[in-house]
């Protein structure tokens, strides 16, 4: 009996009320499979957590984290409690940093059963490989003088070995795909940056002959993520384009609450982070209509890192079943509950196994 | 008889082609109104001129453009011939700086006769202020190392005279449209430059009571000019983002061969610039196929500009019945010559005079 130990932070808003709904899939998939268990430990860590001990997490948070297998979170933020910036760089970007999660997966396709806001989807089905931790999040920058002449300077910074990595990464995957990658540049206005993210892309591509490649100004791919999306199937980016292509994709899916994310630590030191690529809603909180998928899509993307490809693949067949049976919340056109669509998840995978 | 000076420089690519078809339309509009001339220079800048000269513009180049009332540009760029951020920083950006263009100015609006990629646009209607002159595009950087360690900066600088002036252009915009200002933020990842945007917006915004204000994260509102664009009138945007959510806004529109853009000089030292939002388009040059609609928009923000705002109504009236009538290149999904659209909208032009 392989036994995987998870630790679990819910964190703020529909955090707290999707993730026990993904653990009772996790559990039930554990039960088909039979050979592997899940063991959970629970993080408080929050902006209420904040709001008493003045930390979105404790000084030995990440020491505490360390031993588990992988970190499955909820989402965070609450800037009614927390400015944003203090919570999610408190806890999230500090547990992707701190864990040296340099890689951040998002796929999106289209999805049989919900409706784009595209006319003509075509069936589109991508992943993007972000860069996520160094490039334009970087806290180096600050400000002179005030008033009239305040000035503020923001340096993004790239390396070598960061950016190297991270399109290895999207070589990688793309071999497994469909052999195609493109990369997210913008060296027409950004001339120290990208003119080197490209020459890197350049470099690498020389190591991978199958693999077709292309690149293409932010701007313009975020165009054509709206209308063509389905020409691409890996999009390597930064940590900025990154975060903006992937909301695009979750856009063109329907629903920005069925996309999931993986925080990839490369090296094993570290345990990797799965979390969703929504935040935590507070304007649905409470009314029991939080759409689960982001999160259970996200449990199989952890499955997947652990392993269990197979498991992964029969989660993500039985979600697909239940959305194309109409079971859906709100927010992708259906009536059910946030409960309601796990129930039937469940259903269908006891059914499937 | 007012006389407008108006130096042209078609570019590259379709902006050779595009660009005789719009002083068409503005010869028209001077026929059709009776008081006013325009009087064009043509200056070859181009990438052919690079090859020939070393150089995107001589080195007098803005004192030669500096006496006309406005520049009048086609699309600047081969990558074949020059490298895009030597054509584009050569020519484009420099007269973009030079001339203290701060504010580049666009539209993006459903038009009836063009089929939206979406399957709901519900008639979105807004224009995007994105700051000119500073911000990501900056050439504060470089590079350290070599190898493995090769390490690369690039710095974005905003300055508080820069921020406002683009802020109040936004909020005095407003007060002639739907009252409505969206500021596209990103401070839960960059965290010195955009804190700063945020607290510029607050303090703008206290002198405009009547005006709605709202903070969007880049990424968010990216995906939300996917699932609801008509929810926005205007947003103001740093010089990087506002350049990508006007590509998304062209692609929302139906084709990038339509959208329009002004970058205007404020302080009346110098000419402001008309250039539409779509490139040289290498792909289609040379086929009498490349949509002169973008450029004719654009010789409407450029009247629009010279004070002829009821010439400018009656040309984008024009344009609008040309595309209903379904005279249309194929990008937009017609099977016209730029010609032929160009002679529609005279005709249609001087039957509505
Ligand atoms: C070519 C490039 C420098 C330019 C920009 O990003 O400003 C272009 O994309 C535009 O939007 O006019
Ligand atoms: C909250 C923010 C720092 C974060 C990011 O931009 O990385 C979020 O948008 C995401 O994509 O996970």
């Amino acid at each position: 009996m392989k036994k995987w130990d998870i630790a679990v932070i819910p964190g703020d808003g529909i955090g707290i009320e999707v993730t026990p709904e993904a653990i009772r899939v996790l559990d039930t998939i554990a039960d088909i499979h039979g050979g592997i268990s899940f063991q959970y430990k629970e993080y408080p860590w929050s902006c209420q957590y904040y709001l008493e001990h003045g930390v979105m997490m404790p000084e030995d948070g990440l020491q505490q984290l360390e031993q588990s297998d992988a970190v499955f979170l909820g989402a965070v933020g609450d800037p009614k409690l927390v400015p944003d910036h203090v919570s999610l760089w408190g806890l999230l970007v500090n547990i992707r940093r701190g864990f040296e999660q340099v890689i951040n997966v998002r796929p999106a396709k289209q999805m049989s059963g919900i409706d784009s806001p595209l006319v003509d989807p075509k069936g589109f089905d991508f992943t993007v490989v972000r860069e996520n931790s160094e490039g334009e999040y970087s806290e180096v920058g600050g400000r002179i003088h005030s008033g009239e002449d305040e000035t503020v300077i923001q340096s993004a910074i790239f390396t070598r070995r960061g950016v190297t990595r991270t399109m290895d990464y999207a070589f990688e995957l793309a071999k497994t795909r469909r052999g195609h990658v493109t990369s997210a540049t913008k060296s027409n206005g950004l001339v120290h940056s990208m003119p080197f993210w490209d020459e890197v892309f350049q470099d690498i591509s020389k190591n991978y002959n199958s693999i077709e490649t292309q690149s293409i100004h932010i701007d313009a791919l975020s165009a054509y993520l709206v209308s063509k999306p389905h020409a691409f199937d890996v999009i390597v980016a930064s940590n900025l384009f990154g975060d903006i292509l992937t909301d695009i994709g979750a856009a063109i899916m329907g629903s920005i609450g069925i996309a999931p994310a993986a925080n990839i630590n490369l090296n094993g030191k570290y345990p990797s982070m799965f979390e969703p690529v929504h935040g935590s809603a507070p304007d649905i909180v409470g009314k029991g209509i939080a759409n689960p998928i982001g999160q259970i899509w996200t449990a199989k993307m952890m499955l997947d890192h652990l392993g269990e490809q197979e498991m992964g693949t029969l989660l993500l067949d039985s979600i697909e079943e239940v959305i194309e049976k109409g079971i859906k919340t709100p927010d992708i056109g259906g009536t059910s509950s946030t409960t309601e669509v796990t129930d039937h998840i469940l259903n269908t995978l006891t059914l499937r196994a």
